[in-house]
């Protein structure tokens, strides 16, 4: 920036803000619209685990009431619940990721538009003003070296990076927040998911000892057949 | 089941065996079905999500080739990046899920509707065949306390039980390895997307920080705007 004369440093800061409106604030558009169809994708994926883990904590329920299976009942009805609580945290990552993320960036597109406009109008207005201003001090044999010009492009070429940079900052800021709070949510769920995973794997084994086999006419086939098909559980 | 009379016996067994073929195996094949919607509804969310943080990778790259925002478009590619491989991670889980899951308990309800009619069919015949014995032989003068006909009628109940036990070991078997595999991805994955996820956000304010303000007439609107549009960031 440095060796830029004032041409020089006028044209890269209208580049500034002509980048802020023709490519970060549509990128920023687009990225919102792609958010909601990202949300509404969650949203369908809740409801489908919701139907299915209702469905198989019916099957734990239905397993409560036979005389075989009451404990690997109770473990179906244990795994439906916990699947549930995920999805009901993820619902809480994802309305976080709605309200702080999608819609601020609806809202500063929306906003965005006239302000960097004006900003930008602001500005050249501001460049004639001190142009006419220097012209007028020469006119009138005022020596001038015109370092005092170049400062005050300078000062504003740094106030537009920093509008820039305030953006990219806001995208992310959001996003690593966002990637955070799924994080938090793992370290949070994870540890206890895996303890209570590896519980009813227990219990699931201990209904597997605990009736020693004593083949009969009929088990031998059964045996046999469940070998195949329920993968000898 | 010791206080049970032989008919009553036969009874709990036909009723053993009715739960497995009206209950069990449609509820398995509702699940099967609700588990396709729910893998259906999985890869809406893994495609919508790779089309948002392509699009915020985007933009990533966009500040990087900008004046101001070089490392925080650094900070948005690895953002993505990240969203990127745990979405391919949890495609992984879905894939575990679909082929371990989904695609044993079709297999499962399509073999077992013929397999347990003729287990039920043939206890049928075990049982009239078994009664015409007792009664031939008490037709002989024979002496029969029956013992040995409940003692079959048990037997063949246990292996009803065992039958209907393995079917809901399986669920839970297979549902608490899929809690498990979840378990493992969030361990394995948590902690490290928490460390880049700090990491980030210490880069994110070491942006914020390392240009020190110096007010000018332009930045003083510049900030009074920032503050309320982009949350000062």
């Amino acid at each position: 920036m440095s060796g830029q004369n004032s041409d020089q440093l006028h044209r890269t800061t209208l580049a500034i803000y002509t980048s802020i409106m023709e490519q970060f604030n549509p990128g920023l558009q687009r990225l919102a619209a792609l958010g909601n169809n990202y949300i509404q994708a969650f949203q369908a994926l809740a409801l489908t685990s919701e139907a299915y883990f209702n469905a198989l904590c019916k099957m734990g329920e239905q397993a409560m009431q036979s005389m075989s299976s009451r404990l690997l009942g109770d473990v179906l009805v244990q795994i439906s619940d916990s699947q549930r609580r995920l999805t009901n945290e993820l619902e809480g990552v994802f309305r976080w990721f709605h309200s702080e993320v999608l819609r601020e960036m609806d809202d500063n597109v929306r906003l965005d538009k006239e302000y960097i406009l004006n900003s930008r109008r602001r500005y050249e207005i501001e460049v004639r003003n001190q142009a006419s201003a220097l012209e007028r001090q020469m006119r009138r044999g005022v020596p001038q070296d015109g370092s005092e010009y170049v400062h005050f492009l300078r000062e504003c070429q740094r106030e537009a990076l920093k509008e820039e940079e305030r953006r990219y900052r806001f995208l992310a800021e959001k996003h690593s927040g966002f990637t955070q709070s799924i994080a938090y949510l793992m370290n949070k769920t994870g540890g206890g998911l895996q303890n209570r995973a590896e519980g009813w794997k227990d219990l699931v084994n201990h209904t597997r000892e605990s009736r020693p086999r004593t083949p009969s006419r009929l088990e031998d086939n059964i045996v046999r057949y469940n070998e195949i098909m329920f993968n000898n559980t």
